[in-house]
């Protein structure tokens, strides 16, 4: 079984990576913990509770404390860390409190951050069952709640003990979110793995026969070959810079315009990995537009994209999608970053990207959505 | 002036103290910046700025945005953070931003807690304007708010670039602060610098002529010899055992059952200084009780306690108290340790107080309350 490992100044964890590795849970976090005693909490929501509380506790002695979140975006905010943190301390947790990270990427951003904050700083484990958090949003230890004023705008750095993610576990995931998450596991394979490129555009039936509302028994292999590839792009990328100070700054490919679309649609509409998807086709035309990449490999990209759709549509005009990328996170006193592929399974970053380029860019990406060319 | 360096594993800064340090302020901040951008954010109290804006803004050219948080412990929540956050954003704060706390504990937890989640950590300064903040809570990097649950339930490790010290802001304290502040430095001389105990036990109306209402120039060069030995006792501890692993839980001293005596008072009677003093009073009894330290060393502190008092009363039982200590922070799966004084200037760390010496020790403390003996 896959197990990779994360490197950063600030920690040293693996993700592992296997069907069937719920059951096996108790005895890890004891290996994680020698010598030293911990009181697990499992922070989850009720329906993947419903769906798959058996396995979990299956290696558990004593069932541990459950705390609920409810699933959903717009309950990843500063009010739900807070009933979190008082449900927490009216259980009784203290410094030995593990808190165990049951959920997908919402789960994991508050669990985590919760686990950043509580008593100034407590350990956790992700436990990721969506796809989205399997291959990205459990790794890498960013953390954290959205304001009313834009996503993740508050969080900390806090990285888990440990990775365990259970690819069974996307047997029950909505059709929807497999393909969502996706997005970001070819977005991995632009940035920097073309072997993982190719993997995804040979296999797209297997990969996506996965889930399937009646097929509960799937073979999940070809997808978790490319979890474990893109969990490993991610860790390569991460143990290189940890912070975000430049390396890392290449996983934001698409994130741009894409937070700027979840924006317009008030995160409600697009699922994070399709608004990706749509970021990742405007930064594309940009780039060639700018002669980074060929116009070829391009549209090798765009297809593979849409091959994992189909992307929602949505309305918003270009002049408002680049208006809200003002306030993105990697920008710093104004200037506007941008990951920009040059060949497949490669970026550059750019800064000096003018408002009329990027208009130019999202209008061709809106073309593309509305009329199909 | 002194300037007082704390050097930990994560950061490295300098604590200055002086008079007249306010309309120095913008070249300051520059050169802890040098050739880094920063847009400052003002965060403070209406009351704070209507005494002290003009010095505060002299050095300035251009006015930094200034967000206000109301005066009072029960407004250190993170409904508070995630406003002022809120407003941050509104106003256009990106990663440059610095935050600039100008005022007491509670402005100095919440801006220095903000500053720690903001983007997942901006840079902050702090300018600490009552004494407890000079001597104890701007040093450090533990930043947090309450949550009903507890005190400082949530926080972050996160350091300032700089602590800026003007001993002329201690003139407008309201005198009860100014006392419950000097009960920390009492603490500081108790733990580690017999040195500063005997100078506050020699120096006693001197120090405490600074802030009273009449006398809005009095001399504070008595009391800012005070700050500068509180300050070193906290820097020299913090710097040796940054993450509280050891001996910065010597700075626990008294905060036992003072934090339980604030819980019982729902944190609306007495002022923090003014409970950690009750409960240092607790804390000797239980050494003289188990012999760690001589009656007379123990009644010379309960003294020089009491001179810089009068502390208030408050109504709550030992059972009570002992209760609320269960809830503590220093807890770790059950275990409750003790800072207790062996000498004037030195302490050792018990881990195995029981129930019934705790009782007695906090009864004691109550009796005396009561009795005045
Ligand atoms: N921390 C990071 O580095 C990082 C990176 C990328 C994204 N994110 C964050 O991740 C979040 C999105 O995560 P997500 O896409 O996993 O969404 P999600 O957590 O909202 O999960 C999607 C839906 O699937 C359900 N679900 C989860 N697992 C299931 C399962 N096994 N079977 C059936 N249903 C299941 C959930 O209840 C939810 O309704 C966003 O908030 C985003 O900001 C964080
Ligand atoms: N972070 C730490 O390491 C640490 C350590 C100790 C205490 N604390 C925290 O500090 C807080 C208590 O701080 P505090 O005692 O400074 O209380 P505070 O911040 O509430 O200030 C006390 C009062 O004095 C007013 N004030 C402040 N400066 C003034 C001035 N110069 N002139 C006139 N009025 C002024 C304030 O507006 C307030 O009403 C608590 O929340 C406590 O938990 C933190
Ligand atoms: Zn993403
Ligand atoms: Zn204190």
């Amino acid at each position: 079984m896959p197990v990779i490992p994360i490197n950063t100044p600030s920690a040293t964890y693996n993700v592992t990576i296997a069907p069937n590795l719920l059951p096996t849970l108790h005895p890890r976090l004891r290996k994680l913990n020698p010598g030293r005693p911990f009181r697990p909490f499992i922070i989850t929501s009720p329906n993947i509770w419903a769906l798959w509380s058996k396995p979990f506790l299956a290696s558990f002695k004593e069932p541990p404390t459950v705390l609920f979140h409810p699933a959903g975006e717009r309950h990843k905010r500063m009010a739900s860390v807070e009933s979190l943190a008082q449900q927490l301390s009216t259980a009784g947790a203290d410094r030995d409190a593990l808190l165990l990270a049951f959920g997908g990427g919402v789960i994991g951003d508050i669990t985590g951050f919760l686990a950043a904050i509580y008593m100034r700083g407590i350990r956790y484990v992700q436990i990721p069952t969506t796809l989205l958090a399997q291959v990205d949003s459990s790794i890498g230890g960013k953390t954290g709640v959205n304001l009313a004023a834009g996503k993740n705008l508050i969080g900390s750095f806090h990285h888990p003990q440990a990775v365990f993610a259970d690819t069974d576990l996307l047997r029950t995931l909505p059709p929807a979110e497999l393909r969502a998450g996706l997005q970001e596991s070819i977005k991995a394979g632009v940035i920097y793995d073309a072997r993982l490129f190719r993997y995804m555009e040979q296999n797209a039936e297997a990969i996506l026969s996965a889930s399937a509302p009646a097929k509960r028994n799937a073979d999940t292999a070809a997808l978790a070959k490319v979890v474990a590839a893109s969990v490993r792009v991610k860790a390569e990328v991460v143990s290189q810079d940890e912070k975000e100070s430049g390396l890392r700054m290449i996983l934001n490919f698409g994130h741009t315009i894409g937070h700027a679309i979840e924006a317009a649609t008030s995160y409600k509409q697009l699922l994070h990995g399709e608004a990706v998807a749509w970021g990742s086709i405007a930064a594309l035309s940009l780039a060639v537009a700018r002669n980074t990449i060929v116009e070829k490999d391009a549209n090798r990209i765009v297809n593979l994209i849409l091959r994992y759709g189909p992307l929602p549509t949505f309305k918003a005009t270009a002049e408002e999608l680049v208006a809200l990328t003002a306030r993105d996170k990697k920008n710093r006193s104004g200037i506007r970053s941008f990951v920009l592929p040059t060949a497949i399974g490669k970026v550059e970053i750019v800064h000096d990207v003018t408002e009329p380029e990027l208009l130019a860019a999202t209008q061709s990406m809106l073309t593309l959505m509305r009329t199909g060319t």
